[in-house]
């Protein structure tokens, strides 16, 4: 059973996948990147990943066979599981509970070449209704109150496979940076009655300096104190805390808009790995006033010093308004 | 001049580097580490750093000439600059101030293939002295609030130069990992009036679970709640907030079990990449009854996500028990 940990300083909470247990001789420093073999995520190969839990494809095909277009199946090695209670206990001054949890893959695509960020239109919009879809099933589960929806791309975005793929995460707890994100912008709201994303949003159209796109339902911009180069964040022009209410409209628009903003972004830095993070209300909560949606997107680029991510303190070479700058000049047809 | 910027929901701040100004060629994805090549921080290329702030070696040795063992320099490309104001200033929402700070590199030692791991007592010993040394120096200027102390060992931790060096960075406001760890400390002090810091090491050596090694002075754990696998600690055992008022003994105590558990680690796992970060109070502080000085060691192992360190949600496949078992098996004579 993987286990849910607290520092007792910070309140931090991490996962120790026990199963996993991975000892010394585990880390092999400087691992190549495995390129071919055996895909597991790949049409054919469906029985090797455990039973999915939503498949968008032909109508009338059978689960678990090929004619899929999207699929989502737990992770074969989760991090957290399913099955069990809580039982949230403490250990002399430290906490614990059980790691229960919902660790999901979503397979964005049958190719295994293809890359998410140039799938055909209807099917990266797939990807941002199965987000949904799977977001109103697990919070269902009345012991999830967060689920984490992430994309590593690139091995140095963490990535373990090259099939293209998003993970979906579902927790007993708040992950710190919601809680902060929460906390912040209530304590803005209090003090101006605005939502501080809301009046984000209005700055960057007056001033024009770090928009990367827009279109009537979403703005892309260079956020201003962005931890990497051409970070990126995606964020609703109306406001609304919650991913799951969005209407197809929406939906079309936030496609269109990802799809756009990942095109220049590769165009600037070809084959750049990155991460993009859904930031979301807590499951089943009431809409918020003081908290907005958005994807944020971050390049990971080789000169980020591992200690910067650890310590919470980022060094920028790449001002928000010149990578804007850079984005913006890409010519999109 | 570099900018210091405030997100506005997180209050974190950012340095944004710019005359560093990179631009996306700027970005070689999947670069190789360079080998071989001229070396600024060897004896004989002293005018090629800017001029030393601090000099071990020979008595007598002319400033920014060979005959060192340990020299400290003002960071070539810093990413904060020493002379100017704050000037804080807000742009509408935003806060901003200007880069001020000091940005030096510690040269662990004038030899080239030299690991600090594995440097002679006495110099290993200067190192630490280096860092107090320094410590007491920037805290005269009244600008500064706190100096992050760290270590980047190996290129997956970020390191860009092969010869050992560690860095400082004097800023003008308190990071985020200090302002969090001091809060939490504090609120844990006013509930208990204990230090959390002391309670963790009465804990650990009542349960003898996860301690790696200890001396008369020093603890050394794997905390309860570890981001990375074989995640150290290293602790005084007699409460202290500062760093800077330890005694020679302290200093001798602190050399020896920072190799021991360096040792331990590396004997584990061979060529390990590793951040190491001093967390201590701020700068002219009065002595705290509820903040603990430590160092946190954190090995960076290829297979944590880039993911984990952006978002403060971390999994960990190695339990801090197993870790500290195989640490403490290494033999050591």
């Amino acid at each position: 059973m993987p286990e849910l940990r607290k520092d007792p300083v910070l309140g931090r909470w991490i996962i120790i996948a026990k199963e996993r247990g991975k000892r010394p001789t585990d880390f092999i420093i400087n691992e190549p990147p495995t390129k071919g073999g055996f895909c597991p995520l790949c049409p054919g190969n469906e029985k090797t990943t455990p039973a999915e839990v939503l498949g968008y494809g032909t109508p009338g095909r059978l689960a678990n066979t090929p004619g899929w277009t999207l699929r989502v199946v737990p992770n074969k090695y989760p991090a957290l599981i399913i099955e069990g209670d809580l039982n949230k206990e403490g250990e002399g001054l430290y906490d614990k509970m059980n790691g229960i949890g919902a660790h999901e893959v979503l397979i964005d695509t049958p190719n295994h070449d293809e890359t998410f960020s140039r799938l055909p239109f209807e099917r990266m919009k797939d990807v941002f209704l199965a987000f949904r879809d799977r977001l109103v099933d697990l919070s269902r589960d009345e012991r999830f109150k967060y689920v984490m929806i992430f994309k590593n791309h690139g091995r140095a975005a963490g990535a373990s496979l090259e099939h293209s793929h998003s993970q979906l995460v579902a927790l007993p707890i708040l992950p710190r940076m919601i809680v902060s994100e929460l906390a912040g912008s209530l304590s803005y709201y209090k003090y101006k009655e605005r939502c501080v994303y809301c009046d984000i949003i209005r700055q960057e159209i007056k001033q024009q300096t770090r928009i990367v796109c827009e279109n009537d339902h979403f703005i892309v911009i260079t956020p201003w104190a962005p931890r990497s180069p051409f970070e990126m964040w995606v964020l609703p022009k109306h406001h609304s805390s919650s991913y799951i209410t969005q209407s197809d409209e929406q939906f079309q628009a936030l496609t269109r808009i990802f799809a756009e903003a990942m095109y220049r972004l590769e165009s600037c830095i070809p084959n750049v790995p990155y991460n993009f993070v859904l930031h979301g209300a807590p499951l089943r909560s009431e809409p918020m006033r003081h908290y907005h949606w958005h994807f944020e997107i971050m390049p990971k680029l080789t000169n980020i010093a591992g200690f910067e991510w650890g310590s919470g303190f980022y060094i920028n070479p790449t001002p928000p308004e010149d990578a804007a700058k850079f984005l913006r000049k890409v010519s999109v047809t």
